[in-house]
């Protein structure tokens, strides 16, 4: 039997063990690894640079990108995000035994549906080996094992953390073994997309070619988004000047995240009050427009290029720029276009807004205001386990609660059906 | 291109229109499908005759069985429930555009979690024509569009069907075309199941093959369970004046349900007490039972064979019956061999009780009921979609919530999360 199956089915044995953990091993857990993590800080550098000397070559051969180091890298103020990060979790609710619906169907017949964890999750990440002190805390926290397969680009980086915290939970008697899990090799990565007896949940974390990659290869529902193609359409009654500052701050202050601006659709009605404004103070903030035939021949020399696919991810500052008729063009080059991530329509007009958020088909839609607020934090959820663009399970920024699911736990006292299929009992209305 | 994805692609654009139907709207549709199937029985049911004289020669052939012939073969009652299913989902409380949570984040920007439709529903099924109807005016009542794809053997009955409910829509001037499908050949359902990019969810209604044969071969989430393997566990602790009337009634009232019992295990130190009745009782309801070598050799007149495979269901009047040494070894067997359908204890100690309701990882977790209470209409929630023993989206009895994902809209005015990241603006606690 392969390792990573041997893994998987212990982890799905201890997904069992992990049901009767209580807030308080569950809490204890986390400040036990945020204690280590922080002890053994000196231990966790000397890991990475050994994995950065090796990325550095990588970096010189071009084989890996300045981005992917930059990830890959960890400093002081990374470990204590990732020592505060397993603290805040610790602070959050409890999202396991909840009753979220109770009834009694019948004299004596209690109905419960309560939340419980989804068992078994992979989590597939690329370069930033500040996901597994994060991972493995929102797994503890909602009761689910997981198994982690990091990139081999930090594979020193990521035992030195891994052992840490597996360490840490060793010394707490209650806590069941096997619930986190590190595997390494590339190949593990089949094997793992196959074991859909042991895993319940694959979330990759990484670039879209990943992502696209694991929902081609598995059985196993994946929680994940694999394009963030955000737009902000610029309604004819929009106020201009909101719109110039959300553009700039959804296009400039993270061109990366995925839910920064691609493209920008402007009403015609609202065009020349609005472009040249918008145009310049792109400009200024030093975005390259590509944008239609039309914006082109009208600001030729701020124009880039004629948009070839109006259906791309730049993740730095480009952005695409089009001009539509009217509202139903920009819902419907949304829907076409757009990724289901997140999408945001300007305008003064309630009328428009409200036909805006309800015909626009993604996770997020937003009115006057940035496309970076689609972020779990801003939400109020206290952590995040990733953006979704699924239209099941969970959409959009998913908290603890994603790791969820419920069981239904009925008890009657000697109850049959056939009592109610002859009338001798009847169900409550 | 392939007339299925022609079907798809209006099927996803109906999709959209369909988040604009009013509930009056769609609640008219519903009585309208309702009217003139009752006004078009006769119709209906000289289409059905024509299918059930092919069948018949099918069922000669020993090419279909008999409970097939039976599911396809529609009669004044089975119309009736259809009509008065329809109807029914009318009086159910609209699932859309509710607002499931909502949060201020800071001043002047509001975030509301609101239901929406999953967008573009495929439901793959065999024989029984009478899902057509139910299927539609759920997937009316929850705003989704859907592609039906029946089998063959049902082709003249679906298509009657089908043509009287899109006849009785075409007349709603407001309601939007392309919204039910219905396609035939059994080579449209590879198509179907590749197009990931129009259809959101699949929903398989059939045998345990055709429900397996869907899951291996599409990208698109799936709802559905593959088998309904349940347990009843009879604790040191049971009353065993319940438990002989629960398991005949579990096994025994509708045998060929998912929900029925497959497997009994009895605690070692309960065994003489309860096997010599609950034996008895089964023969008297002409069950046959296999069971483990201990039993076999004590009752060897009653026992068929010795089990050789524990995850099996058989769907008819036959039990697999096996003695355990502790609550631990059912539970454990249980989380092996169990489908995570629905499993029950029977015992009249509360401790035992919730051991086993936390531990069994299954859908349903019962005490002292019987398993065939795994239903969603038992659940009250007036209509079921079906049963599912997926562990994310939905699990157990689905109603019309299933059928919904959500949305979050979030309102500003002119807000950058700049702001937010220098401190001149703060989120609320």
């Amino acid at each position: 039997m392969s390792n990573v199956i041997e893994i998987a089915k212990k982890a799905k044995e201890a997904s069992i063990l992990a049901l009767q953990m209580s807030t308080k091993i569950k809490n204890d857990a986390l400040h036990k690894i945020a204690d280590a993590i922080n002890i053994n800080k000196n231990e966790i550098i000397s890991a990475n640079n050994l994995d950065l000397e090796n990325a550095k070559l990588l970096l010189e051969k071009g084989e890996i990108t300045q981005s992917a180091y930059n990830r890959l890298k960890l400093d002081e103020n990374k470990l204590r995000d990732m020592i505060q990060g397993v603290k805040d979790i610790a602070t959050l609710d409890d999202p396991i035994n909840k009753i979220i619906w109770e009834k009694d169907l019948a004299q004596g017949i209690n109905l419960k549906k309560v939340s419980c964890p989804i068992g078994v999750i992979g989590v597939i990440f690329e370069a930033r080996p500040d996901v597994i002190s994060q991972i493995s805390a929102l797994a503890i926290k909602s009761s689910n094992a997981v198994i982690l397969k990091g990139g081999s680009e930090a594979e020193k980086t990521n035992t030195a953390i891994f052992n840490i915290i597996t360490s840490a939970l060793s010394k707490i008697d209650e806590f069941p073994k096997d619930i986190i899990n590190l595997i390494y090799s590339r190949d593990d990565v089949k094997i793992m997309l196959d074991a859909d007896k042991y895993i319940d949940l694959i979330i990759p974390r990484g670039s879209n070619s990943l992502v696209s990659f694991i929902k081609s290869n598995t059985k196993i529902p994946v929680l994940g988004h694999a394009d963030g193609i955000c737009h902000i359409y610029i309604d004819e009654f929009a106020d201009v000047n909101k719109a110039i500052p959300i553009i700039i701050d959804a296009k400039c202050q993270y061109p990366s995240a995925c839910n920064s601006v691609e493209t920008v659709l402007v009403n015609r009605k609202i065009k020349d009050k609005v472009l040249p404004v918008l145009i310049k103070s792109l400009k200024e903030n030093s975005v390259v427009i590509n944008s239609d035939e039309e914006v082109k021949k009208e600001y030729s020399d701020d124009i880039n290029a004629v948009v070839s696919d109006w259906h791309k991810e730049y993740g730095e500052k480009i952005l695409s720029l089009k001009v539509v008729e009217n509202i139903e063009e920009a819902i419907s080059h949304i829907n076409k276009f757009g990724s289901g991530h997140t999408d945001c329509i300007l305008t003064e007009n309630d009328l428009n807004a409200e036909k805006f958020m309800m015909f626009v088909d993604s996770s997020g839609v937003y009115k006057n205001i940035s496309t970076r607020f689609a972020d779990g934090f801003r939400y109020g959820f206290g952590a995040e386990v990733g953006i979704s663009t699924n239209k099941t399970h969970a959409r959009g920024p998913v908290g603890l609660e994603g790791l969820t699911i419920y069981k239904y736990k009925l008890s009657g006292n000697g109850d049959i059906v056939n009592d109610f299929t002859t009338g001798l009992k009847q169900f409550y209305k």
